[in-house]
């Protein structure tokens, strides 16, 4: 099968020619020395790492898995030596805060790269993702004895992290959590209780595992209010930094799952840990969400990374496989059969894929470049901007960039026909992997009900509004050229339908409560319809400016017309639906279903 | 987990209030004498045996898996006494021609039998499926002496059927096939050559396995009109009608698969095997279609089996997992919070996987209707318009049904949030076993081609004609009902615009060889719409004549109303998709992929 290849030119393309990064980085406080080629440099090298150390684990770790033997879990073969090999590089440190040994780079680079690491082994790159995740809230809410004390042994790679949210009886609704903590003489806590569905909460691949913990305190508020995060190490760290005793938090058992079969995913039992508190009482939620949108975003990077995955081979596959004839006639005619390349549904599929990756690509790095700008920028008024256009787009980016690459895995495997369903080929693994990152970190049905229920009826569509004045506004600064009519007028008109629906939508859900849950995934893919239609937009626009014209460029004309003509339909069909409403839902009793 | 539970309700309804099965077999030769009282014993006996005998085993084989030993196959535990009581119970033998044995029933009351087989254990179910496969086209094509030999064995089960097409460097094109035969004094043939993608090719189940071969004469034409349908028993039988010598047939490995792990995917080596011919040299194609005919439409409704369990499994969950408070207020006050059924957006979730699979159950039965018609009507006119209909509807029952499953499938794991991704939970395994379905027996993109290509612009819609004609009368004659004015309008829109649709691709076509395979998708997708809408409309239809207004009638209206309201939409972007053309398909170069 295919090997792993980081897709490095598309990346440099965008960070480049559509999204300028230099200029960027140019203005953001602490990342004005950073260029494209030194970004360049950096991309490569974790291209090297991705597809020569970590690719080759991603066939032979879903089938060896891992296993649990008296609590200690065994990883797949290969992966400690890796790991090493990806703290050694530094790999883990990129991102984080520099006052504590990471490198404190942006998120458009870190992105990217994020995207390789998790395309190449998904099992393999949960690790350092949820390190990433718990050093995130750490240092946004730790205190500084607890940050000196943890960050920098995180950032190198030789102490992971957990996030410990879920328990048996709730996972979405974490206001029904039984996980208690009890106040120590020393100002640490007593934690116990038993947590579920703990990526790596387990493993000997690092020294010490540092556990962040939702518990409730001894009267707290009932619900989310109620809720406190914790930080539990496995081994107790000494004031000298070194580690001690053993903590009283253990692995029961792991799942047995659908896919990322090398990934641990733990029952945690925690009895009486020691635990010490991160941010202040009953705001864990707050923290927890830190931690959350970190992950949401990176949860979008990783579906799309195996997506490229499943495009690479698929397209591999079909153009060596020789089945039948083109319907213009034979186009290889010294062989007994045409490639599979030249079938116009086969390239339908195909071209779909490339579409909502690429597509996807653009739009992680969009939103990354909000959060560059929400971090570092020096006028307050585009970090606000940029803010509030994060908080709305974050559950897009999560789940309609996972939803479609889902769906594209699915595709993949469809190309290769009966050789998709079978395991040495990799197409499957990829359904089985990607599935996953529709469901963690917040359900795409939740991530529709975050978008619609907290990021647009409570302040009527007004942050909606001003990403669609910037799309508007692009659209009036480039309509000038003539190459882009095919994507424009089309833009514009579904800029005003989206406002339209979003205008139908806050009305009816002032008198139906059930209108928002009614509409929320359907209203969650019309705006990550818009979003790639934008995003192809602009890369198309980018073009016409500057009047590139290899092979690159024409494939991305090629598949922006093939994105308005073929996908961008499906918005008429989701506005429909939307406005249909809630009553079709809402008339059944339970005992009609 | 939830045990799978025969939809026997919803059969006895559509059998008996919508398609009036009890008029049907009255004026069909040879099933005069059935009537739904015995019809409904039947079912009730075979929802029995799937409930109490089959259903058990999937979950537990899917995880032993089958295993190859030297050759031989070893099945998972519990299949070996679960066939023989399958067979015992005469099972097998439903739909068999009656002078060999079997019974003769009508596809209508078999194919929810099958429904009920398939649902509850797919592995398991494959292995009749087969045989059936195999015995109608024995049927159909053998000669009398042949017939003889084989069919009762094969009806009482003690011997299996294979189906033997695909080669390593061939599925879809079967021009390109290497398997030879070579004639015999005796007038049999010996064959050789290497077969894969065979299921339930070898294995101890049965006393003999019945392989039907595709290969090629010496001296045959290139391609698909060079093709020959053999016979090959794994145990030549001898002329007393006993087991002789071991034939040159092994099974030389098994696939390792995305799902359906517990039936064997062989590889099967011939190796001057003996062979017989079945139905006339160099017609082998022929005699495969009726193979593949019959088994389109089981195909269609093994999908639905599989996902008619996984909304079972998701409505019982949905039902009893507490989380969250309905948007309009507590409905559960004495605990803590409601059961997952009072959001929206899960309602919407099982009410699409309810639409879908009850207008796909209503829609396999039409075909099997039309199958009967076909079958047994003593109307030469009506047995060949029912002919004609059902060859234009079996790629879209196959294929529609199936991806609507799949689909289905991942919606109900979507249900089970993080429960859905463990295996123990058995919804991540049929999305795993529903996978197939929508690859073999020809992928649906392939019967996507099929309709367009072969079925549809050949005749320039003539038969697509006489559907549409029928949905405008059945509307025109139940228009006076006012509670059918949500669907009615709605459907007659449908058929004006999948005329236009039709006609508009018919003479894009005459200009362009690429149009039909750049449509075919969409267009099948289109086709399955419009035959769930008038599924969903006869249904209601039955309701507004009848009166009928208990759970069962009440649950149908609003699911109606559902798939009117929220699903149907896709239409609209289905007809954009399919009018854009093949020019954004076709434009790139292999370079731009």
């Amino acid at each position: 099968m295919t090997a792993y290849q980081a897709p490095l030119e598309d990346v440099h393309f965008l960070m480049k020619d559509v999204f300028k990064v230099d200029q960027l980085w140019a203005e953001l406080s602490g990342h004005d020395e950073l260029d494209v080629d030194t970004a360049d440099a950096i991309l490569e090298g974790a291209a090297k790492i991705c597809e020569q150390v970590i690719a080759p684990l991603n066939r032979p770790s879903d089938e060896q898995g891992v296993v649990w033997v008296d609590g200690k879990i065994v990883a797949a073969d290969g992966y400690k030596e890796a790991y090493q090999t990806f703290c050694e590089g530094g790999w883990n440190a990129l991102e984080g805060n520099s006052e504590y040994g990471a490198m404190g780079m942006p998120k458009t680079l870190v992105a990217p790269i994020d995207e390789f690491v998790r395309g190449s082994c998904m099992s393999f790159g949960l690790l350092p993702m949820l390190t990433i995740g718990a050093s995130v809230a750490i240092d946004k809410h730790g205190s500084e004895p607890i940050k000196e004390r943890y960050l920098p042994k995180m950032y190198s790679g030789e102490w992971t992290g957990a996030m410990d949210l879920t328990e048996p009886h709730c996972g979405t609704d974490l206001g029904l959590i039984r996980t208690k903590a009890v106040p120590e003489a020393d100002g640490s806590y007593r934690l116990s209780g038993t947590k579920i569905f703990i990526t790596w909460g387990e493993h000997e691949l690092s020294d010490n595992i540092i556990h962040l913990v939702l518990a409730k305190l001894p009267g707290a508020p009932a619900g989310t209010r109620g809720i406190s995060l914790f930080l539990v190490p496995k081994y107790i760290v000494n004031d000298d930094g070194a580690l001690g005793d053993r903590n009283s938090v253990s692995c029961g058992s792991i799942e047995h799952k659908m896919g990322i079969k090398a990934s641990a995913t733990c029952v945690m039992n925690f009895d009486a840990a020691s635990a010490w508190l991160i941010g202040e009482e009953n705001k864990g939620l707050a923290c927890m969400f830190t931690m959350m949108n970190n992950e949401r975003l990176a949860v979008g990077v990783q579906g799309l990374g195996v997506a490229e995955l499943a495009y690479q081979q698929a397209l591999a596959y079909a153009k060596d496989r020789l089945q039948g004839r083109s319907p213009t006639g034979a186009k290889n005619k010294d062989q007994e059969a045409d490639s599979l390349l030249v079938h116009p549904d086969i390239r339908r599929i195909l071209l779909k894929m490339k579409a909502l990756n690429e597509g996807g690509r653009a739009f992680y790095l969009y939103v990354a470049r909000l959060l560059d700008i929400e971090g570092f920028s020096s006028d307050p008024a585009k970090q606000r901007e940029a803010s509030s256009l994060v908080a709305l787009l974050t559950p897009v980016v999560k789940a309609f960039v996972t939803d479609m690459a889902f769906d594209t895995a699915v595709d993949g495997q469809q190309v290769l026909g009966g050789h998709g369903f079978i395991r040495e080929w990799g197409l499957e693994q990829h359904v089985r992997d990607i599935r996953i990152t529709q469901i963690y970190e917040g359900t795409n049905g939740i991530q529709a009900m975050d978008l619609i229920a907290r990021k647009v009826i409570p302040d009527k569509g007004a942050v909606l509004s001003v990403y669609l004045a910037e799309i508007s506004a692009f659209i009036d600064e480039v309509e000038g050229h003539a190459r882009l009519s095919f994507c424009l007028p089309a833009l514009r008109q579904l800029v005003v339908m989206v406002k339209e629906v979003t205008d139908a939508l806050i009305s009816a859900s002032a008198g139906d409560a059930n209108a928002p849950g009614a509409a929320a995934v359907d209203y969650l893919h019309l705006l990550g319809y818009l979003s790639y239609a934008y995003m192809w937009a602009i890369i198309t626009a980018s073009l016409a400016v500057s009047g590139r014209d290899d092979v690159l460029a024409q494939a991305k004309w090629h598949t922006a017309k093939f994105f308005f003509s073929k996908l961008l339909p499906k918005t008429h069909a989701l506005k429909e639906s939307i406005l249909a409403g809630s009553d079709s839902l809402m008339a059944l009793g339970d005992e009609h279903f």
